[in-house]
């Protein structure tokens, strides 16, 4: 090793020490210990444009060990991006700094991902080398190469314990994704323990019983021609994915720190700070000293990047003069627009057609939207058939067919999440992800990191209520909306019919900031009459009347997805025993709550009291909606196996209970009043 | 083959058959190709009572593949179990049967564990065996062999597939659990798909990477021997865990359905049900046809169940005469009763000893019920010395100290549910896990089923909101509380500072027929002064008043958790200005609305309208509380990376905010009024 290398590589871990150790909060062992590698692949390897960030045919690198955070921001800093500063990594973790204690993507211009809890960032990069692959089918053509990256992660011990990896892993053995490239920082230590406490399976069978290549490089701390011959050659392997085990110290340097749980996740102290200093000759002061010659050395990543941009713009501009049609489509892809017209085929449903169940309807709308918004590709976590969510005509996303639109993620839910969520942080595509409602469950921590990263992901849950019926309550979400509900940045819409399905989706494909999850039955729901009732366009404002009656009601029912034909029916009940009852569609609380007061109580009139709130689902929640003279029509329960109409009776939705529960209302809001 | 033994594979076989088309839904394809390796396990192997389902020293049978759920009704009916009767399994999938479309523990005697939802069957199968261990180490002394049994289980493709089966099975082999036997129904069909299409990996080797012996049987559907000596060399395998890998055909008979994913997720079809038994040589009629000689030779089960049982009683009873001291230990684990005095050194936490973190308290509070409940087993996600769940005292449980009660689970927080579970299911323990709140995400899929299955389990979720600071908010919980609240049967207590810790746990160690999760602070709280206060032992009615002002006050302060303190810092605020606020604290939704209406009223008078709940997390739900004129003071976004005290001053959670805002409460409450 050079003394220019020794010193940029020095340079970074003590960028890292003293951050963690001014903030008195944070890791220091993983950038001291992975400094050395991911010092060989930034400045070896990595082709990005630190000036311009979301050049889209930069490499992507992933710190899936978020936790690692000050090892990714004094690349960043060091290496010119604009997004974090010298002031900034002096401002590590504090209120409103770019430099999180985990790096979190939409603050950071050069985060790819939004990393921490372990595993996430692992199966992201698996949805990134698929969105590069599918880019490269869809858009590369003899002698043009506008898309051709790698994807590259940081990994930790616990990202490789994590279900959710193994996941990941295995399904990116099987679609031979060859241009994955992992850096398993082999430190033996997590937060708590050595690893063996814990761990002790043999991690390169195991990934080379999933198809994987591994290289393993012993001395990770020193021997970094070793490392970047283990990364040559993973770049050399096409057919398989790689992991690079790079054996390491955490907490290199430190003299009573290093290779213990101490270096894990506190500050190494200013005692120790000062002898890990002294071990590894680097000047005592100042704190975040940056030796000018490694930062000279470093921001050639400036030019070179600039240089690799502007050679891919002229490639690319060669490519649009001979493929203008194809280059028109890149930029609609890479603006997040979606196409004129994409829009038209939308289908419009009539009651005269018969039920359909909203998952029906989900999968109609998805064909009529896909042949015109060519950038929507996602999946099924083996449910497809119940999901109904394969695009017709479109290839399945295999090692053979990259072009493919239909992802088959198997029977790995919390992987779909992970992956969809790369797609969506790779650009250029549109994701979605689909699986019956209860398992959202096994992917919300996923579907957590889509909502605080403001993903455009869409999530397809199916199956929604108890009245899943014979599948009994392990296959029934009760909960599973309240919860979705309960989840920040997750737009959360119920359509009641075909029609509100449609429009659902007019919400979710134009949505930014954040996910939409879709929350479909698995039963067949009657269509109701637009001509009569009107338009299904309310759904976006997120509730409306969906029936009025002549006068002022006695009642407002209330309802989501499958429970508001039962409401219409219970309005009949009512009316026929002169009882009048509004009607109010309520799909998503999230688009209710975000309109102005006045279209609100013109839906919900503060003056009446007299409310009934009707959902499958347990009743958290919905005392905003109905005060207190209200009362919420709920099930607060697990269901159980029978056929969804004996569960109706069982569990009282029917509309003769409904409406006796109104009368109820009505007169205990009159005995208040 | 003999033909008996054909006679009798057949006869699971076709009550599967016919009870899947009888309620035209179910799953016949596993049932039809597992019933060979079922039938051997069973009647050549499984140590069962069929009259005592619970007798201790039983094998564990899962099935882990939960939607083959007849195969397991047939084998409970076939062999003598008095759950499922010959009606019950006519009344598959039926309101209020035995039987549902997935087994379900606590309505089935016999079904050992709650499953459907993949991969779960297979984590509890490792708490199981962890449990055996521990229990065998505890009793079993030279010459009294008291615990003595194997862990079964029948897991799928689906199984394999799932995340939570990876971390289960790598902890599985770290620990060495020799009597862990799954049988792999090797199918290599999931429910929308051939396998093949998602699912290239080499099974064999990956579990060989962790540590697992793997058979292979290649004709799983005739080759009975082989299945038997494959079952023989992996119960004579006592260092490593087992999978056979059975190869079958889905569907097995169907001649238009087998090997296909049609015979997976539906009923055959009446003609397809016709044509197989044709093709198996099966009477056309009746159906739920089961020949006396095939129920002789299951119900055999009776009489070597019996035989068994007796033997061991006596066992035990030669065990009792010589430790006598040890048996009535062991019929205390059995009878789930705590002991006397459990609770004698229970802390008590003066405000002078200054403040203490939830967390902290916790830890105190476990060491001090360890030593007397001998039973409680439990540990972490790679976190214990933040979660402070480590038993002072008490070995790591690993290959070489099987009577450890710490259990380390390494970073695999699904497993950990799991096996929490599982330990759970097999009963004579008291188990918990402990990770950050924010991570509950990850194992949700097995909380929930904790709570559909009334498992007596504890859940610690440290690290409890915002307040977790500098991490951020990937490490934040916001919704988290809102999200365990909203599920069936999970009783969730976040406590207020020391005292009311001691407290949730006598509610949680004493609570029966589901879990309770914990919710307790990183940070630091004051202990309120008891001695003025009153006793917290109001945490048991889930809400009670901390401060009560003379005369009626102008307003309820209602807090959890954190919150509490700050409250009643509004609250003196509020008392300078001549505002007069009750403070209550309010630990637990569920126990809160278990109470009688006039202790709720009691605690929040009807009259008193004027209410602001404060808690640094979502609102959601708390409108329940507060009412129409009230207000909640709340997180409803994610979090922020910053020390807790600058996030505290930045999103208002202030003692000056939240009088104001109860100062506004009471203005507007007035106004309506």
């Amino acid at each position: 090793m050079t003394d220019r290398t020794q010193l940029a590589i020095n340079t970074m871990r003590f960028l890292a020490v003293d951050a963690v150790q001014k903030a008195n909060s944070g890791h220091p062992g993983l950038p001291m210990g992975a400094a050395p590698m991911a010092y060989v692949l930034w400045t070896r390897y990595l082709r990005h444009s630190p000036k311009n960030p979301q050049w889209p045919n930069r490499d992507r690198f992933v710190l899936s060990g978020g936790h690692g955070s000050m090892l990714l921001y004094a690349l960043l800093y060091l290496t010119g991006y604009d997004s974090v500063s010298m002031a900034d990594i002096q401002n590590f973790r504090q209120y409103g700094s770019p430099t999180p204690g985990h790096p979190e993507s939409h603050l950071t211009a050069g985060v790819e991902a939004t990393t921490g809890p372990l595993g996430q960032g692992f199966g992201n990069g698996v949805g990134m080398a698929i969105a590069e692959r599918f880019l490269a089918a869809t858009f590369n053509r003899p002698g043009h190469t506008i898309v051709d990256h790698y994807t590259y992660a940081l990994v930790s011990d616990g990202d490789i314990m994590e279900g959710v990896s193994a996941e990941a892993a295995s399904l990116a053995g099987h679609l031979k994704l060859g241009k994955l490239i992992y850096l398993y920082d082999d430190n033996q230590i997590t937060l708590a323990d050595p690893a063996k406490t814990t761990f002790s399976e043999d991690v390169t069978k195991r990934f080379e019983a999933y198809g994987w290549h591994v290289e393993r490089v012993a001395d990770g701390n020193g021997d970094l021609e070793g490392i970047a011959r283990a990364i040559a050659r993973a770049r050399a392997e096409t057919e398989r994915p790689s992991l690079i085990r790079v054996q390491t110290t955490i907490g290199y340097g430190s003299p009573n720190k290093a290779n213990t749980p101490d270096a894990h996740g506190s500050p190494l102290g200013p005692e120790e700070v000062k002898l890990t200093k002294q071990a590894l000759g680097w000047p005592l002061e100042p704190d975040f000293y940056v030796p000018d010659e490694a930062l000279v050395h470093f921001r050639q990543a400036i030019d070179r990047g600039t240089a690799a941009e502007s050679a891919w713009q002229a490639a690319f501009a060669a490519y649009a003069a001979e493929y203008p049609d194809l280059a028109t489509l890149w930029e609609q892809f890479q603006s997040g627009a979606l196409p004129d017209g994409w829009d038209a085929d939308l289908p419009a449903y009539k009651p005269e057609d018969g039920p359909v169940a909203t998952r029906k309807a989900s999968g109609a709308v998805l064909n009529a939207i896909a042949p015109k918004v060519k950038n929507l590709i996602g999946g099924d976590a083996d449910l497809a058939p119940s999901t109904n969510t394969l695009l017709k005509g479109s290839d399945e996303q295999q090692a053979g067919t990259p072009g493919g639109r239909n992802l088959r993620f198997g029977v790995r839910e919390h992987a779909m999440g992970a992956i969809v969520n790369g797609i969506a942080y790779h650009g250029g595509l549109i994701p979605y992800g689909s699986t019956f409602l209860v398992f959202s469950d096994y992917m919300r921590g996923a579907l957590r990191l889509s909502a605080l990263a403001h993903l455009k992901a869409l999530w397809i849950f199916t199956h929604d209520s108890v009245w899943v019926g014979e599948d009994g309550p392990t296959h029934e979400p009760v909960e599973h909306v309240a919860s979705l509900r309960a989840m920040p940045n997750m737009t959360v819409i119920r359509p009641a019919d075909a029609n509100e399905v449609v429009a659902a989706y007019r919400v979710a494909m134009q949505h930014r900031g954040g996910p939409v999850s879709l929350i479909l039955s698995r039963q067949n729901l009657p269509v109701f009459d637009r001509a009569q009732l009107g338009p299904a366009a309310g759904v976006q404002k997120g509730a409306y009347v969906l029936y009025d009656p002549a006068g002022a009601p006695d009642i407002i029912l209330i309802a989501t997805g499958s429970e508001v034909s039962l409401a219409m029916q219970a309005k009949d009940r009512l009316e026929a025993q002169g009882v009048s009852a509004r009607v109010v569609s309520m799909p998503s609380w999230e688009l209710f709550d975000q309109q102005p007061a006045d279209y609100c109580d013109s839906v919900l009139p503060p003056s009446i009291k007299a409310r009934l709130a009707v959902e499958a689902g347990v009743s958290m929640g919905w005392h905003k909606y109905v005060g207190d003279a209200g009362r919420v029509f709920s099930r607060d329960d697990f269901g159980a196996s029978a056929p969804y109409k004996a569960l109706m009776q069982a569990f009282g939705f029917t509309p003769e209970h409904v409406a006796e529960a109104a009368l109820e209302v009505i007169a205990a809001a009159k005995a208040r009043a």
